[in-house]
């Protein structure tokens, strides 16, 4: 055991006694596989603003974000207070209500292809659905995916997530034949599958800052080259906008990159904190799922959930977004944080790091000196992925500053500029002991 | 336009207006294509104990309780004063939460299944994580379900939902030939289809009361003669105790029965009404899902989510639990109000109708003297379903009674003797239209 896991061990005794009780009830100890770290992950007591504080009282500079879901940071006050107003009128109705349509009306007027708008309870079954929906469009069964494209766990879109995009990703799935995966910013490359897939494809699902990946923006050239393919084929073009959406600016990014996909799905922020996933698209695809004009066997079963569209996050979600509106300063703020870390960072390792991102997304790659860029999930796998774990760990035992060890990092309005010398400290630190 | 809807449209002009904005933006002006009833559902404002306020200040006795998730009725104090104090320390941290272990601890010990507890956000991702552990376990391919069972929309469980149980559910679906279809209640034609299936079979999956299909109990002899054959065939049991589970006591139904399934999902009532899923389930099978035991191809890809034992959720689950447990004298009372409900609405309607159900769950089925027993989805389908979407309809319109028309209701501790009065005055006032 060295100094830093020392040091950590030291200042979670707590969390230890807590995370062992986790273990012997959840397997990993987690209820997200990526949430587990070693020696054991610290247990959190509360969040507010940018921090973290664990039972122990630690506190943390927070950069995971709530799965990045968390714009304004933890538990703020335009948030907080529409779910206290809305905890005293009930949480759980079961039925249509009012904040629903507040949401998307707010949502409709930012991202104009949310011609209709179906709200489910996670990213997970918004793809799930979206997918569903452009098998059932168009009458054909596969579709294709990144190699190291993340659309959550439904089995529909289970494939080719983890270097090196061959193996299946666990046991117990039984539809991977029709998923294809494509190579990230490689046009021609990624045409070439598309090609022989041809008339059986139904869609091609992309993030445009592949996320999980490792925080990688597409080119523009990419997505519109795939986008012309796929329009041409009379497959249907899907965003996956979980991520991203209302990220960058209020609205998505699709719209400022003049793209036209036919659905995008969305999530985390658009939720504020609270379980949320939408499918926004054209409402001639949407209206497949309309059971007063389709018969079962005419229409694509896309439901929602027991708790779709509670007025719980709903309101949560309507909050959020009412404090991004106007807010382009906030956007601002937190694109120059971001920029400004990924010129830092890289500068304090010297060359021997790359820092993806785009404005408030930024994560750190240690090239081994095997690449000179970062432009695809394979990129990345050829990176010292160990390494940044235990730089994040550090970060997290000696600086008070949390990652999820491995994974992207997001500013929030809560960050500030301290926070950019902080994290450039710790690289600093960091840097002269590698 | 009947009587009944005029009342209905004059009562709800406000509703009427706020779901034309609704439609505008979403299909079928819905989240769940269930909630849509004609000529529009009215909209909600607020909700408390037993009853559901409209925006037109309509109040509704609600019997469909935020899709049965609900047994202490709408935002019970305990439950909200739990809430509220998470508010302040925040709702969504992405990490681990001390609420966990404490809601974990809780379900262990009255559901002894549970060696092993992952939390998700949904039943859907909860059927789907089991349907997939079990594949993974068995290394075979082919689930079984109920004619009529329904699971949610995972994918892999999306066939035979409706009657008449031979079509496609839907377009978009792709991997139907993994699931077959048995008949409820009917074993020996269940072990016909199972039989066929043979070594392939990975697992059956059951809802001990059948929910959508009908509100339908099974009997100890059917699923203990499935359980038997399961276990000598090498597949797994799984029971879907999402609507049962703590519904008829402070556990799950299995245990009653002295069944002894391997893997048993939860939902609804185990998260106070707030975003749940959990799939419980012995410890060698669900740590097949153990990402430090098991290299990506040997083990099953269960994941969480984003929103997976968020700490709302989890103190919500554990207020309801705490309310629930010792409280025997809660569930006698509703099984009670049930027992009562279902012989006094039968009587109302002089032998034309079967009121189905267990404690206090129950639904009412006009047999339109086709059938004499309710023992199958293929049974409720043989009803006029018609006539009771009028029965539910004219308790909306004209008695202030709610039930999702069509659904089945839910007695909750905010229920009592009144309300079977109310329901019966109803049933009486319809059976002489009829």
């Amino acid at each position: 055991m060295d100094g830093v896991e020392r040091n950590y061990r030291r200042k979670t005794k707590t969390s230890a006694k807590i995370f062992s009780r986790s273990e012997r009830l959840h397997v990993n100890g987690v209820h997200h596989n990526i949430r587990f770290f070693e020696p054991y992950p610290f247990v959190v007591e509360s969040a507010k603003g940018k921090h973290l504080v664990d039972v122990d009282s630690n506190k943390y500079v927070d950069f995971w974000m709530g799965h990045w879901s968390l714009i304004l940071g933890h538990a703020p006050k335009p948030v907080s207070g529409a779910a206290r107003a809305q905890l005293r009128k009930g949480w759980m109705f079961g039925t249509v209500n009012k904040n629903t349509v507040d949401l998307s009306e707010r949502i409709a007027k930012a991202v104009p292809v949310a011609e209709k708008i179906r709200y489910v309870t996670t990213g997970t079954e918004a793809t799930m659905y979206a997918v569903r929906l452009a098998r059932a469009f168009t009458g054909r069964s596969v579709v294709a995916k990144i190699d190291g494209g993340w659309h959550g766990y439904t089995t529909d879109l289970l494939k080719t997530v983890n270097w090196p995009f061959n193996q299946p990703e666990g046991r117990g799935l039984t539809d991977e034949k029709h998923i294809v995966s494509i190579p990230y910013n490689n046009l021609e490359g990624s045409l070439q599958v598309l090609q022989r897939v041809g008339k059986n494809l139904a869609a091609v699902i992309i993030e445009p800052v592949l996320g999980g990946g490792g925080c990688i923006p597409a080119t523009w050239d990419y997505l519109k080259g795939i986008q012309d393919f796929v329009k041409k084929n009379g497959s249907l073009f899907i965003l996956d906008e979980i991520v991203t959406g209302f990220r960058f600016h209020y609205g998505c990014l699709y719209d400022v990159m003049n793209l036209d996909p036919d659905i995008v799905t969305l999530g985390k922020i658009i939720g504020g904190g609270f379980p949320i996933g939408a499918i926004c698209g054209k409402k001639e695809i949407l209206q497949l799922a309309d059971t007063t004009r389709y018969e079962k066997t005419k229409r694509a079963y896309v439901g929602g959930g027991t708790f779709s569209a509670n007025p719980m996050t709903m309101i949560a979600g309507s909050a959020t977004l009412e404090a991004l509106k106007d807010k382009g300063a906030t956007y601002e703020k937190i694109r120059k944080l971001g920029e400004k870390t990924r010129k830092q960072v890289a500068g304090a390792f010297d060359g021997n790091v790359i820092v993806t991102g785009k404005d408030s997304l930024f994560m750190t790659h240690f090239t081994a000196g095997k690449v000179s860029k970062i432009d695809s999930a394979s990129d990345v796998a050829m990176c010292d992925s160990s390494l940044l774990q235990r730089f994040h760990f550090e970060m997290i035992a000696n600086h008070g500053i949390f990652f999820l060890p491995g994974k992207l990092g997001a500013f929030s309005a809560a960050h500030s500029d301290s926070d950019v010398r902080d994290i450039t400290a710790a690289a600093e630190s960091f840097a002269q002991k590698i």
